[in-house]
């Protein structure tokens, strides 16, 4: 037997999410799909980050099973050919110890958020940005994502559906940028990164933030927020497509 | 009548480019069609730089003139609002004198060209990125677009169907620069910048380029393709989904 470590990019868009469900196509369907395609076996494949629906990655990481020992590029190759025609590509594939395991093994997860600040559509970015048609301060954001670094109880960005024992979580990185797009646009990126996330963590901070960002709220209260333990009390959930999961650490140099 | 300056954005994607044709939908025509269900009014969209079919705009320049005088906004909105759900938009519109025209009062154009050099197919930026399987060397390539830079005959690199009267042009800035994409990829980008171009003269440059970038081709022959002032002794066409209309020039502070 023979494991597998992929680095895999896709768009969300066209998928259920991440996790194989009965009402629509999945990206962990299409990747095992396409190894039964290649060398007639049945696995189980396992990722990093349950991306929901909507959610992109450019730097996915899973793990599979082969009975057979295959070279990781013809691995990398065969999967990437039987994937076609979806927007889903193994990155790259590498042979690794049997006691690698994408999930519990990650000792750090990265994610981007991207905002797109116009009243205009979006024509070249739909589906890959949240549409923002008021102005965000992504000063008073990033001051405001500041007050949430650390190790909290973080109940009040967590999904009511969310399965984790605990809602302790160590946020190392929150940072919020922008940037003018001309001729009368900004973007707005957000990067968290945390050894793990709470279900909608990263999209109920970024919907929170944008509550500052658009002046309704003043800085102070996303930390009071955060102290209540409360759902209700935070902003709502941005929407999926500004979402991507960016990569995930195990310390060492792959 | 009232003429309007409009900035364009699109995914050139679904189009058959620009310019109203029999065979298939134009960016000119959705844009015509949403102006004729926004006030009724039967106008001719004029553009600064007509794109092929699969180009992008991220800044093209059109006018139009309308019988009634709207605001500005109005203007912008309705056809926003009736262009849906096709990925064309308008990102500003404003009133200009009468004597502004999108095509011949345009003094610079700026393209950009974005490669994406790696193995495995892309999930992300198909359709908005060349993909090639090769690395390439972007130092050569920008070495090589170097030597093209000023007033020159760009035969060489003129599409067969090309109408200009002339072959003469002047290249303001020909730049390649490059960024490792993780895992394993690298982003190229070719920023080229001119009063006009001629017909498939950027895509002409950035697939000759390639040629060095790949190593196929010495540094010095790109200046010998120019001078020979025969398009058989330049490269291949670059595809149309990595050409972006990035901006056009009117000389003001617009």
């Amino acid at each position: 037997m023979a494991r597998y470590r992929l680095i895999l990019e896709y768009d969300g868009g066209p998928f259920v999410g991440w996790q194989r469900q009965a009402n629509g196509s999945s990206v962990q369907e299409a990747i095992e799909t396409a190894v039964a395609r290649f060398c007639s076996e049945t696995v189980r494949v396992q990722c990093a980050g349950r991306t929901d629906a909507g959610v992109h990655a450019l730097g996915q990481v899973a793990h599979l099973d082969l009975a057979k020992d295959w070279p990781a590029e013809t691995v990398r190759d065969a999967i990437n050919h039987h994937l076609k025609p979806l927007p889903v590509a193994v990155l790259t594939a590498s042979r690794v110890e049997p006691t690698f395991d994408a999930r519990h093994s990650a000792i750090g997860r990265a994610y981007r958020y991207r905002i797109l600040c116009r009243r205009p559509p979006l024509a070249l970015e739909r589906g890959r940005a949240w549409h923002v048609t008021d102005p965000l301060d992504w000063r008073a954001m990033h001051d405001a994502a500041q007050t949430l670094i650390g190790k909290h109880d973080f109940t009040s960005f967590r999904a009511a559906e969310c399965q984790a024992n605990s809602p302790i979580r160590t946020l190392d990185r929150l940072d919020v940028g922008g940037e003018p797009v001309p001729p009368d646009g900004w973007a707005l990126w957000v990067i968290a990164e945390a050894r793990s996330f709470l279900h909608h963590q990263v999209r109920n901070l970024v919907g929170t933030l944008a509550l500052v960002g658009r002046g309704k709220w003043p800085v102070e209260r996303v930390r009071q927020v955060l102290d209540a333990r409360d759902r209700s009390a935070a902003g709502p959930t941005a929407p999926p497509q500004g979402l991507y999961l960016t990569s995930v650490d195990y310390g060492d140099a792959d």
